[in-house]
């Protein structure tokens, strides 16, 4: 997920200008425009930094320098210094919001995210955890980005790059395994088969019918463990990617993961999100 | 916030082709071109349901009909139906997420408003529960809409629209005095002034110096009640509105709302929403 | 009314999209692309200036160095230099008009508007003299901000900034009462409640239903003391600010200000601006 | 100047957002949603009406019908409905302005215009009145089209549709011989190439270099006359259209046009246009 | 690839756009507003049709009807009437070019895909004809749907949905085996691994790596042969799929269809398309 | 057709975000951060290069450094660097396609324009070749710049700057003579009248009517020539250039040429261009 600057740069005006409206007054009033500020933005939260690379493009958008201190990805205490900002004072202050909206939200994410993967990974297991496309709508490339920062998986990026038969397809073709192969036919090359299903019968359906992976749409763990025995004894097991959705929490993870399963997600990465609580600070105040 | 047609749709639009990217090639593949099909929005839990409107205009930009039983801020039981759509099957499906993603968010946030509006009322008080600027970015129209039809108070709109003077403000420009009568004579006369002070002392100044709204940053209820009292002594308690903004949890805010304040504001309330479990079903299908 | 770079760049490219077509054809083909050029622009009308801060931001988009010998809000004499530009030849003459037009748009705006606040302050009152939403459609930042640096008073600079009821709200709503307690129960507290009337009796009614601001609709001066005198006598005069809008010319300005009102709000500032004799003239020219 | 409905609406939807911010709040407070309301269209003022048609793809474009009483282009007498408008109240109110201040800034463009080509048109003469480059910015479509409506000539619509060889060019290039014959070799057979010239001597070097037009530039009615004069001697003057611009106002446009000049182009035609007052008044409101 | 309506309409309102400029001049000129004309779509060439649904979408944009005689993908003789149309003539005039231009392109990737399928069909192989990203930058969506139409297999639709590592990947990593195990280990789930290979014992490496997909690039079919024989050999050709990119052309396909290959991708598909020779034809007029 | 900066950056931008999508996974994944590239561009074929000045902007506009060896318009041998870009490795991967495509593009329909161009002034004649509007869509710009920089005619830049009176017009108005004195007489003094005519006698009419230009449309050479003896014989034909357009290809244009005639127009020119095989290679990695 790598943008170069003028993509990212447009992304965020747009962010930007929704909240300016015709200009920040509070600002223009009060604040000389010969003001120069230095100030610092401080995670006052533990977690995982995301948003960084975003947060200069920002920066470097509206003519403020900054000195990052820190990668996006990086684990952080408690009022840690992530950048340092120096430049125009009444710039600073009207971007201010936008800029911890973004940084605080994608930390947030990733935050979480990791807390889920590290869970999974101190037990002992390989299970990928992913979010879903219930993102904010407007942010799946800044919440995807959070999850990928924060270890997780980014699932589908678009509508296009991923066949996932779901349960409205299903109720509309009528019959998985014809869903399966009209889609596996007339695929690109390029793209993998995802089928949703309801029981273990169209697991064994789908498997059959060539998808690449299976997602069991709110099975409880044992119910995961039985489908995957079910594909196994059918010798379909390594044929195919199994990825469990709908119920995971993180206190039942570890249950799912125990399952051998491949692929866990979870839609409240995005959906949900708790921000991490950073701010900015200034801290020297000078005329040009 | 009455948008017009035009202009809303145009917002959704934006929404839209970040997920769907050069098209939705599931659907493609496997739902004919003439399938119609008739579905069903129902929330799977009780809130209140916020984004109707928003939802109608989605599905009126797509050509899809949509039939609404309830309006924007009806509070709903778990499993309701919110709307009834008919239209071409694979136009339904490629919009399905963005549609719920849109809903889903709205709805919890107004749900979450709406149980603190109704935790204060229930309690006697007429305080103002309010939003803050700490919106998902880029959402910051359909985050408001959602606090207002929660019965909250959407606070400020843009950086246009009231002149707020913060911490950062106040670090620059070093005297609350001078910064609050510089904005007031230069100010629009159809803006209202306020001022963010950390304690009695700055709220004191601000109301001497003409402030219209003074908000308590990180107060404690008491703290609070007494900054309350040393502007009754003043006798400036009637010449301002006072908000508090910090700290404030659904725990503790009846003790704030008991100390008499005017408006207690949640950065929360749109910045770590949770969304309402909404679903999208396909009743029936048919060929045109 | 404060805009950082990306979003006031993004505001004036969108201007010179328009007039630059496919290309400035006549400079392609006669000034060969290594050539530099020293330019000034020029005020042949004395007047205030405005638009300077917008105009650097064009020439910074497009790559120009530019030597600012002014402030925004300064009052010049005729044959005023403003600006020294040095950079590529042909960059400068395909902007130039797209330059010319705001700026001297914008510094017609800001004389008219200071030509029309020194006549009152001479004259010894403090009214405001404020612009309408009347500006060329597209405008509205460049105008209101120009009304700005010319003294007046910005108003509204959105729908969403300040509630204003005028007589068509009043025509399907029926009751002012009525519509002033509505609106002002509902507002957000961070806005003010402002209500067209067309009489003396509307007025009364409006400021005790809690109006923050009344706007007198074409009164006449006399019609505007009587109104204050009214207020005055029910000692609901210094809960009100007072707006006359409507038939206020430059002639009869004083005699409006006399009345003691509080703004005097004009669209023909913005609706009618006559714009400042501004030219660009080069003075230099060598190769790279 | 026929623009597509899907082109025109995205223009004017532009003009919309910019006044509309997160929402028309008034309107969203008091009106009902139910409220469906008839509305006219008065022109105050006696003139050309110009902008039907754009004002026109604003009402589809929220879905408003409209019933238009006038073409573009009609001369109208003062208190003249130019066209009836029912549908959705809060829509109405929501767009008002951004509706009046369109139709009556073109309107205000078409009448002075209008003025002035039946002056010369009443004396006698063919002389075409043209506008400039000199329009509000962002503006241009409309303003010439306005220009247009009102009988006058539109003149260059783009940088790319006419070669004009400017002061500032020959600046640059220095001999006006040279910059005529370069241009004139390399240009589109399907463009004409005009000169502006600051004396006879030059008029007469762009026309022997083989200009289609030659701009007389600040030059007054007997230096026109003389220009004229020196061409015919030298069997020049069928070989081009000579344009007048600068210096020329309502006062003296006669004796302009008595020269037996081709075209006279006045920038204030556009830049310093005064708005025709109309306005829109309901007449009916009833629920849905 | 499916979009929705209002996706699709944006993609093509921009493409009018430039075109369009100020507007339609000589149709505003002679054609009068009333007039109502019905006009033809006429394939002058055999071949398939592409663009059909793009077509309609921009036809609804204007409010032109649109009776459709052909769906999309349809194989046509030469003189075939694909649509018939109906509406204002103006706008028909003014939207007449970039319909053909976008018709007349689809249409002819559309059928020179075909050929090439065809003849590999025909010759009994199963070998997929992808194009690539060599497409007119702007048109990716119609170019790789038009490829899709004419039975060929759209590769990757985005940067996002494939990883697809390439010469200058390798360049910059050096290591060929350590490339694709970075990329597989990272990759979400949802996504396949291909790798550019210049030999068959990068081919090999790359297989026993884990790639997912080899391309060979610039291999003649001997190559290819020999390649597939070593994977073969080493038991790794039932886990790749193949794809020949670079030195294919119409006259050596089925040389390297014989090779077993699984793909074989043309970028001239897109990148050097020659149009499909398609005219619009008024057939009647009348008056509204 | 000189554009500035800012316009040309964002023409590219939309080009490269829809190859983009929600970023380079494959970069993201195996290329780190820190790495830093030389690269050149390299034209494999011999040709005409355009695009020089459209692929700096690109580079500029993500930061990368560009060090040009050859200006627009310049013929090239096999094998020839056309530029040094020096940079962040994931930057220039990311942007490599979109690169390479506009490049080749543009540098084919030169090459392509040059060779005929070439091919008519060897032979003697002074016969203009121009390209029509059957571009690809949305490519406009730039496929007409590449003509021009080939040699050949831009023709109409956007349907306002010429009057083109064509085949469906004739159809609507009826009368050829009326259609042209129509718009002759209402069309602005800055725009020629072209007409395309269908036989001789449709010519003469034109040219008798007024026409500026007369286009013969699908005339043979012989036809060609008559259609010029009988304009000269009616002492029409100094008034008017005669284009040739439909039926010109590489084959017969001298005998086009050698019939006099001003213009030959060819919209394969545009319409079925064929790439310049241009490359992009990596030449040295190091790290930041």
């Amino acid at each position: 997920m790598f943008l170069p600057k003028s993509i990212l740069e447009e992304k965020i005006r747009t962010l930007l200008e929704e909240d300016i409206g015709q200009g920040d007054i509070t600002t223009a009033l009060i604040v000389p425009p010969e003001t120069i500020v230095e100030a610092e933005v401080i995670a006052k939260e533990a977690g995982v930094i995301a948003g960084v690379d975003e947060t200069r493009a920002l920066l470097e958008s509206v003519n403020l320098q900054a000195e990052t201190l820190l990668t996006d990805g990086s684990r952080i205490e408690e009022k840690t210094t992530v950048m340092k900002i120096t430049g125009d004072a009444r710039t600073l202050l009207s971007i201010e919001r936008t800029l911890l909206n973004l940084l605080s939200r994608m930390s947030g994410i990733a935050t979480t995210t990791s807390r889920l993967v590290n869970k999974v990974r101190k037990a002992g297991y390989k299970t990928r955890i992913a979010c879903t496309r219930k993102v904010a709508p407007g942010l799946l490339y800044f919440d995807k980005k959070a999850v990928m920062l924060g270890g997780g998986d980014t699932h589908r990026l678009h509508l296009d790059d991923l066949v996932l038969i779901k349960d409205n397809h299903l109720t509309i073709i009528g019959d998985i395994t014809e869903a399966v192969k009209k889609a596996g036919n007339a695929v690109s090359f390029s793209k993998r088969v995802e089928v949703e299903v309801a029981n273990i019968k169209e697991a064994l359906k789908a498997a059959k019918a060539g998808a690449d992976i299976i997602m069991l749409d709110n099975f409880s763990p044992q119910q995961v463990k039985k489908a995957t025995k079910v594909l196994e004894k059918e010798k379909l097991r390594d044929n195919v990617l199994i990825e469990a959705s709908g119920r995971i929490t993180e206190q039942n993870i570890l249950k799912y993961a125990a399952t051998g399963i491949n692929i866990l997600s979870l839609g409240e990465l995005t959906s949900s999100a708790e921000t991490l609580d950073i701010s900015l600070e200034v801290t020297e105040t000078r005329m040009r």
